[in-house]
């Protein structure tokens, strides 16, 4: 019997559909991959429910999954680093290679960029996929399938950590507890910091994230920022050397600027409304460099070097595997809030 | 006769009194200076009129007075690197010089930091004066004393574009076209930068930095800040790679935010409210660096540097020149508004 | 009749022919370019009459040529930021632009790095010449061709600068007074610096780099570097913030390295034998940043913006014009070291 | 009975001499400590034996210690951020605190710079000693004296590792097995990376180095460095991300230029003679940073941090243990090379 390609794709809101596609061939400088775990993510989650994120807006049919790895299958022309049987990370960007900030090391910025799973380009949850060689990552042996579905998540754990250049011995807030706070604490980790503080509104998600790694914890109600910031800076004993935003809420900008000390970095990932109240004089005064965030580029090797070495225990973070015929119970696993990473097995049985 | 020490006091709001000061011997690590230019800045007429900026409240009298020149005219115990006669620029800082703020090269921002003429440290503003020596800088000899007094603003806008790492090439705009972003202009020119947008809801004042080297203009009015952004970017031809924001207006933020190309920083040197609004989300999504400025550090020599060889020509700022004994005349006239920069010549008739 | 194509072939050692080619269409991502004007450099005289450069050897025919501009002629599949009839300058490399180093901003250090006229890369003298868009730019109209031509030699001295991070009020000494001494003076001019001192062993060049815009100059001799140092400090009036290296003679580099102040940078640019003597442990006690530097990458903007206004006046290194029917007799000018640069307008008569 | 003071003093080459001394009181700005625990580093034994390193000659008696730490027993007027009784760490710089480096944070490179037991500024190895208190650290209480003596020591790895930004899954490589080098290895381990290869002369230093973290060695012969290098990559898997060199042997520094990647850091810390060959070439063309470093600066908090955190364990390097009546003993141990550090207890029985 020939080979099928089972996938889940994106009709519109609330319509994903299991169905057979044919498998694709690799065009030039890409490599076909069968696809072995793929995480979701709290975007999948949206673009399902709301079908679209922002100006991302599913008009056609998509693909989900972005959080992928897999076995090469087949190489497309001219591809000469990996080969057939290579276990692999997929990094979902695709970015255009020829503007300036593809030149300059800034492709994740690139306005041209291709992201999975991010309308209107396909992702990969499926048996096969193919994607261009230079984004396609050999994972080492130690390193599992559903690990090398979690380089995605942690890259931008390292990423928020480079862009902040958290260091040893350093002070870090984290706010928000979320997988993205997680994959936070777990980089900030692996760079030897002295001490993580996270903020969360749920005591649910902070109980998890302080067996994960943080050291100390506060739960934010609905108290102004100034006060949750000294409650911050009490339970570190200090204030933070570097702030990162993962929850997207001004509160929380607003408490990182209070909270970091003079000269630190606060890194803001989340991103909420289109403009925001946030103490801007603080962070003039404290001199702060207050640095945005756009996923991430150049680091999918050495998070595998991260994880190859047992620098970061990615595996923790996942409560949940449903195999790919199961993959529309698993998004409504995700939808629940069950769990922290649930990966989807794409193997076939 | 015995020499006098005319000095300008701040008694309280709005009385300011010209007398006689006992002359002050230099402490260890001090020269006693015969003051020379001092000019007068924005902040120093607020603290006459208002009596207050900030949480810094003058609570008694305060001898004005921050941007001088002038000659030493007696050494303290243990000061080697001056001699008496030598023309001088005097830096308004005076760190602790122990705390890890200082011990790192940020002295600017040491908790016990004085600064000349900010309560409750006593300014300059008189015939004789002493200071920390290790913060009193040679002026060459083409470098006059009038010029001497505009290192300090200077130092502003040098330190703004090392911040902002301005540098040759580049497209910058500059939020506000007071003294600081004339000082900012300057800096940014001698940088070599390629083309410099200013805005300001002051037509005249655009007319007169585009003199001193703005290259175009954009009038602000009551238009969204995405508006003006959209007039600044058809003004500089594409994106500023770096803004600076002198105003204090939270609209200049946004402008600044929505005008500033992918990877590029906005510094942010103006203050307005407790809080304010901006669109975050887009500083997050183009990785924008927002960088705080709280006045300067270690760049005195450069300025002056940069001063005696013509790579800033400073005393096109100055419009205005008064007699110590005429100080309250001179008040008067920075009060109105009047020209760019007011100097005070202390030197005896 | 037919267009032709004259083109200047290397053939072999001291075997350079002028002859006609077809012309090439270009492949997808390509334009095709009438080429204009086309710099001569040292390695290329070194090319012709030693047939290598290290390990690059010169095996089978090569087109001469790398310091081009030119007219946009044709365009290849898929190439949208060009326009026939576009003035442009052609930036020699060619990266992989997909193995780590180009996915970071590193292109130059691509080890698939293919870059005009260095063997086995054809270059660009001739009539026409087809190469990747993405590295072909526009050229502003107040910005010549044979401007243009230079905007490749500029590109190294820029990148020199930004390696070492030379800025305002800088002091600067520069080894060598060569054309590439002479690019690295007039790009840390453009960036404001106080004072350039500027070496050599013959009085002629440093006479004329003087006129380019060295401050002072040092005639080095057979004395020890140190000797050579004293002399440069003694010029310059201190030690140097940042040393450019571009003789490739050891004893320069020895030099730098005395000259240059604590926690200063020496950008390395020249090279001389596989390994050369030098007082590391002079370097190591005063924390200098010795920093290589391989070619340039991610500046040709930079240098035609600087150029359209104004920041560098590369003209005034054009000393001699050939056309292309006499691209050998120009070769033979450059080989006797006759002037500066040396242009060869490629226009058909 | 009135307190004492046993001191150990170099009187000359070969002649230390235990003595008791008068008690210091502390100045202004300074705390007398009483001494707890000082370990011994090679340049002690250099002092000693050579009676000098390089420029510093020991002309008259000196104080020996540079590694210590105690109990706060007096304070100095004006000190206000310690307390009697404080538990501390002394970190041995005394810069001028005025000159141009220390305003810019590099106070170990002011040209005034006093440092303990570096001749002629006296050590802190006897009961009491007196220090200026803004180096003088507090241990938290799970940090020992033990330790606190090995801040300094520890204090240089993690400079190393700042010089060379080594970061979390870097490839490593250290030039030396000796303390430093074990210093650097435990400093690079508490960031994260993810392979360390250390070279020595030493099988068994290195088989004790392997104890403490390096992932792999290679015993250096005579062979050339282009060998070793091979061998180097070889073990690393690929070339390394950041080599740091503490051996002062120019054929290590040759090694770490040949084994770093293009765009890779070398950091510099050994030094040999006062000139060395290296491939400099090699340098120039990866575009390496080549970085030096004079001992540490503004780290002691974070090397505080690691320890009490648990990121490094400090503990493991003390092999040997005397007290201050046995502490020529202990130089003898030192001398004939036992164990790795060796620690004397400078508390009265």
């Amino acid at each position: 019997m020939a080979d099928t390609n089972l996938t889940l794709t994106l009709y519109g809101i609330k319509d994903l559909r299991l169905e057979d596609k044919p498998i694709q061939e690799p065009g030039p400088g890409e490599v076909q991959i069968s696809i072995r775990s793929v995480g979701i993510c709290g975007s999948d989650v949206s673009y399902w429910q709301q079908g679209r994120i922002g100006d991302y807006v599913v008009t056609t049919p998509m693909v989900m999954g972005h959080e992928p790895s897999g076995v090469v299958t087949k190489l497309g022309q001219g591809v000469t680093h990996l080969s057939v049987g290579d276990r692999v990370a997929i990094e979902p960007n695709q970015p255009c290679g020829n503007c300036g900030l593809c030149k300059n090391g800034r492709y994740n910025l690139c306005e041209k960029l291709k992201y999975l799973a991010t309308p209107p380009t396909h992702g990969c949850l499926a048996r096969y996929y193919c994607h261009p060689a230079n984004f396609v990552y050999k994972l080492p042996d130690n390193v599992s399938f559903d690990e090398g579905a979690l380089v995605q998540p942690l890259a931008l754990g390292f990423y928020a950590c480079q862009r902040g250049n958290v260091s040893v011995g350093n002070y870090v807030l984290v706010c928000g507890a979320g997988p993205l706070g997680m994959a936070v604490v777990l980089a900030a980790k692996a760079r030897g910091v002295a001490k993580i503080c996270v903020t969360d509104i749920s005591q649910e998600r902070l109980d998890y994230i302080k067996r994960i790694g943080a050291d100390v914890t506060v739960t934010v109600g609905k108290e102004k920022p100034r006060v949750t910031s000294s409650r911050v800076v009490e339970a570190l004993g200090r204030e933070a050397d570097v702030s990162i935003e993962c929850s997207g809420h001004y509160t929380s900008s607003s408490n990182a600027i209070y909270s970091t000390r003079a000269t630190g970095t606060v890194v803001q990932i989340g991103f909420g409304g289109p403009t925001v109240e946030i103490p801007l004089v603080i962070a003039t005064l404290k001199e702060l460099d207050i640095r945005g965030m756009a996923r991430f580029a150049n680091n999918y090797e050495t998070v595998i070097e991260a994880m190859a070495t047992g620098k970061v225990n990615a595996k923790q973070l996942i409560t949940h595997r449903f195999s790919l015929e199961n993959a529309i119970e698993a998004y409504n696993a995700a939808l629940r809030r069950e769990g922290v990473k649930i990966i989807i097995d794409c193997t076939r049985n």
